[in-house]
């Protein structure tokens, strides 16, 4: 039995990353309380039916006011509707409830928090679990989403230890892996890891899809092409958020990438044969580095657990 | 039990596919013979070991002589290769012996052909199954790889109907769906589907791998990236050779792309909302239907067989 690590977990937000991280705590046992809050009726409604929450409720304000030390609030929104929320969290919460966040993207959060706050406050410990599915909402939930998952937190030097021990007590007990990284280099990172494969799997699916032969094109696709575009099928609203959030390190991942494929296009059209083979060994090898640590990482950890 | 489709059956080539081929008429007791032709001495070795082939040789040449009609050489070596193959294959196999390909590009098979015996003779039936796998050599041999996956034949009018038959049969007997397309559709048709998310990823990763800090990046690659990447991971020689069989159709794909991407990249940079929105929704849509229909087609596949 995983200890408890808070009283009332409280999840804002309740799609595909809200929704599991109920189930998961569920599952679990690890706080007293699973509270959810979704804008949408429905939402709220499955959420209890479904076992996922002891209640649910349309908005934070229904359930600010009994909160207090000990227990956490968790955003599981799209990036840019932290901002819309924090306000309120600023208002309502007292200052002795732990806060943290999913947003893939750090900078625009903190910014937001300290539009809201004038600072980003000692209780609230920026964090991101690198990890999702292109499926989206409450049906979606998986207790098992952040299992052996990696959870990036950027705290600051202003960053209350005792709140981001809690945070990071959450994640751990779901058996995830806590990494820190600042603001900045969590931004940069994550645009070229994550946000340019999206940008890139999305306008690739755009431009077969506007052929006016597409429906001919994708008849002939084969299992390499929906591995590659299955983030292409992610939430648009998340997506869109995010690129809007993580605007300047995404232009400078993009840019890269297209002075990259520049370089590999004129090597093509010049029938450079050594240009190429030398780009693709040097691809696939540290393509195949990546997936050897992870493999070794996961060995490791199944001994240890 | 399948039917006999052809008395000894060559695969030259006994890598992935070859060998994967190898595995499955085995499996099904499609023919008499298997005989493997594989330059490297382990790889004919190990072709014989595994009971893959009956017999291996080191070179074409070495079996051509007891060929005649009712037998069958697939050729399964990496695009560029097939043009080697055929001058031998024009000066010693009989004219009545069924010839097909693997090769991922048939315009560049068609003029080899038509360099090394003047036309593309009857005997041969251009063909492409697309299917793979990221894994590469004998060892990586499935007999599964051809279940359910889709093989295209590009014949000619010249193209002689036993000669299709026989080669329709063998793929259809391991439960493949054979389509027909001209050379020229299929070249372009793959390229958009096949060819341009492999220089993508191959692209994409090289960008990654580039970076100074790479190795803090790959650190932090999700679940996401490993899927989106893992055709990265090809055999390099093999991927090689498709750009350069396939050039024109490829530079067009890929300059179709670049222009996408940049209007994206301008959507971002001008804070565009609604057209991210509504690029992404498209390609969600999209690659949401291409799925959809792939698993319909699976489902009534599974019902019939």
């Amino acid at each position: 039995m995983t200890a408890t690590v808070a009283n009332k977990i409280v999840i804002v937000g309740f799609g595909l990353m809200g929704a599991s991280l109920g189930a998961a705590l569920k599952q679990r046992g690890m706080c007293e309380e699973i509270i959810a809050v979704a804008r949408s009726e429905d939402t709220c409604r499955e959420a209890v039916a479904q076992g996922l929450a002891a209640r649910a409720f349309q908005s934070i304000a229904d359930v600010a006011a009994e909160l207090t030390a000990g227990d956490l609030i968790c955003l599981a929104v799209p990036t840019l509707v932290v901002a819309d929320i924090l306000p309120q969290l600023a208002r309502l919460v007292d200052d002795s409830v732990t806060l943290t966040d999913c947003s893939s993207v750090k900078g625009s959060v903190a910014k937001a928090a300290i539009a809201a706050y004038g600072e980003v406050p000692p209780q609230f410990v920026l964090g991101h679990p690198i990890c999702g599915s292109e499926k989206s909402g409450v049906g979606a939930a998986n207790p098992n989403l952040y299992t052996h998952q990696r959870i990036i937190l950027t705290p600051l030097e202003t960053t209350a230890a005792d709140h981001l021990a809690r945070v990071r007590a959450m994640w751990q007990g779901l058996d995830s892996e806590v990494l820190e990284l600042s603001v900045e280099a969590h931004d940069q990172v994550l645009a070229g890891t994550s946000h340019l494969p999206h940008v890139i799997a999305y306008s690739l699916v755009d431009t077969l899809a506007s052929d006016p032969d597409h429906e001919n094109l994708f008849r002939y696709a084969a299992g390499g092409f929906k591995d590659f575009t299955r983030i292409a099928s992610s939430d648009p609203k998340m997506w869109h958020d995010i690129m809007l959030a993580n605007r300047d390190s995404i232009l400078r991942s993009m840019d890269l990438f297209s002075e990259n494929f520049a370089v590999l296009r004129d090597a093509i059209a010049a029938g450079d044969g050594e240009t190429l083979m030398s780009l693709f060994k040097k691809s696939k090898q540290a393509r195949d580095q990546v997936v050897a640590t992870a493999a070794t990482k996961m060995k490791a950890k199944a001994k240890t657990s």
